[in-house]
């Protein structure tokens, strides 16, 4: 059995904030969900091009997974979507008395909030529901049980700090900073290893799990080939973050300290990046890769003070864990503040969203 | 797709207490995991003697389902018993390579604590694990997608309390009794017929989701052939629990309408009733009905208080819900008051847990 060994892969949890508080994700996801509705299109477009629909064949249930869903409600948006998306081309194809039902696996983190997630369900369904909780760089399916895996702002958590960078006496150490685009070679190198080592345990597991010919769609929050990591905008914006703290640790609100052990385990990949992964495993081709229209693109429309509440509704529980939840309101008062001056780093900065289809090859 | 209908079918949720404070369920289930300790043997000789492993092909994935699975940590031991009964067959087959790999459902109301469920998974299980919110009486899964179907000590609750017992204006108005045995014929009719529609609908729903071939294990607190209702111990324990109620309407700590107005929506079938309804679905044959020794057969050893919590962890949503927070305290102190007065009430009331193996007929 794999399932035990496989699952027992160390990695650390970093829910986002759940119940439907005002600081929540289910209230502060509209930047996510941004990006789950430019996709859309795409996406029907790519399922109706490259889903073999003989896949959900003997059983005539298709199953479909969202790593990485969080408490909702965008999970709910994606499912749906992809749902519509392959009914319609069974009825595309006149095959519409032979629609599968659907099975949906819901996956996040142990400590997600999967009470409220449930309870958010939406009631007129078209699917069997299903909450799964654990890691998704470990196995969490069994093999070829997965027709279609959707996975959307998640792949750019890393299953961990990089354990170099929070080591006094490693060359990597971070001190000062918490996120590596302001840091060293070392830091910047253990972060870029962890990455390579997380991606390719994701897609050794989901390599197992997903049937010949199954689907995976990922919308990854990255940077453009060519931009370096100083220069991506959500680095840039963590960067600011961590200027936040050392402000607070210069007043004495926190301490140096645990600011120098803090690290915030995320990392903005390229889709070159992505692509050599993927070659690297061998099992997926890739059908696409394109980059989202942005959710940002009418500039003026989002606030800095939204994106600020954004950050905070992402990394709430990391914050809280290394500072106790009395610094929030004051760290994220700052942190807004911050961004306000600093308009400029969403001009010299670049992020994308890609979406990334790759498709299940022959065993 | 039937999903959507049949998964709306109205029924409300009666979760066991959460968390795993000193009133908790997880604290008060030593009662139930007897069921599940005797329960093994027996389970172990069915699964060598009925269970087909090739229903498991061809994608030699074993689905199980534990229906009614609470928060644990019964719902552990139970899915750890049937894996190894499983497992065991195919060695005993000499078909060790064979071995499939196993997804365990977890089902329970939308409102049971899957956090806390989740939180206690046994970090070295040799499963994949999911949870499954839904009441079991709607379809859950989708079709022929489970092998084996387990639930313990949950068919005795009803989808719902009989609509007429609260009303009025009907004959079957149960006013000042809280369940059916000391109630008028039409009371227990209503009672009756509930239990009568919410076998069918859970047979119906289970015929679609398990293979041909596919086990169903339940084990269920219930009454033995020939005992009327009035007779049945935990009948009697429920109707003390009224009585509880009426003594606190009396002194004004509830309304005597609020009484009134609840039912405790539990139905204690006895093994006739359940081969009926069996029989009227037609989609299983029964392997096997036999009582369970009785995990209260060393009567002494469990004191009538450890009962009076065991009732109120199952209860304890239900009352919070209808009466307030406030009253619980004063309510069990007296209820199990009642049952240290009343020790006759174990020695004239009849109660047995039974297990029922029933086996989907093929298509």
């Amino acid at each position: 059995m794999a399932a035990a060994e496989e699952t027992s892969k160390s990695s650390e949890a970093f829910p986002m904030k759940g119940g439907d508080g005002p600081n929540s994700y289910t209230k502060n996801s509209i930047y996510q969900r941004g990006a789950v509705d430019v996709a859309k299109q795409l996406l029907d477009k790519e399922i109706a091009e490259k889903l073999d629909i003989e896949i959900s064949l003997p059983s005539n249930t298709f199953n479909i997974a969202d790593l990485g869903c969080s408490v909702g409600p965008n999970t709910f948006s994606s499912v749906e979507n992809i749902l519509e998306a392959v009914q319609l081309k069974y009825q595309c194809q006149g095959l519409d008395s032979q629609i599968p039902e659907f099975q949906v696996f819901f996956n996040d983190h142990i400590l997600n909030d999967f009470n409220m997630l449930f309870k958010s369900l939406p009631p007129n369904r078209q699917y069997y529901a299903a909450g799964v909780p654990g890691s998704f760089y470990g196995r969490i399916f069994p093999n070829n049980s997965i027709h279609l895996v959707h996975s959307s702002s998640s792949n750019h958590w890393l299953s961990r700090v990089p354990k170099e960078v929070v080591d006094k006496n490693c060359p990597a150490w971070n001190k000062g900073e918490i996120h590596y685009s302001n840091s060293t070679n070392e830091v910047v190198k253990a972060y870029e290893a962890q990455y390579a080592e997380d991606m390719e345990c994701f897609l050794h597991a989901r390599s197992r799990e997903v049937v010949s010919g199954g689907l995976m769609v990922l919308i990854i929050p990255g940077r453009p080939n060519g931009t370096p990591h100083s220069k991506t905008l959500p680095n840039m914006m963590l960067q600011l973050l961590g200027t936040s703290l050392m402000e607070m640790a210069r007043k004495g609100v926190v301490l140096e300290e645990k600011v120098d052990s803090f690290n915030i385990p995320m990392y903005y990949m390229s889709p070159q990046e992505l692509e050599a992964a993927v070659e690297g495993n061998g099992c997926f081709s890739i059908e696409k890769i394109e980059n989202l229209p942005s959710a940002l693109a009418d500039g003026a429309s989002i606030e800095t003070r939204v994106l600020g509440y954004h950050m905070r509704a992402a990394a709430d529980a990391l914050i809280k864990q290394q500072f106790g939840e009395e610094i929030l309101d004051e760290l994220f008062d700052l942190y807004c503040k911050k961004l306000e001056e600093k308009p400029s780093i969403f001009e010299s900065g670049k992020g994308i969203n890609f979406l990334a289809v790759l498709k299940r090859k022959p065993n």
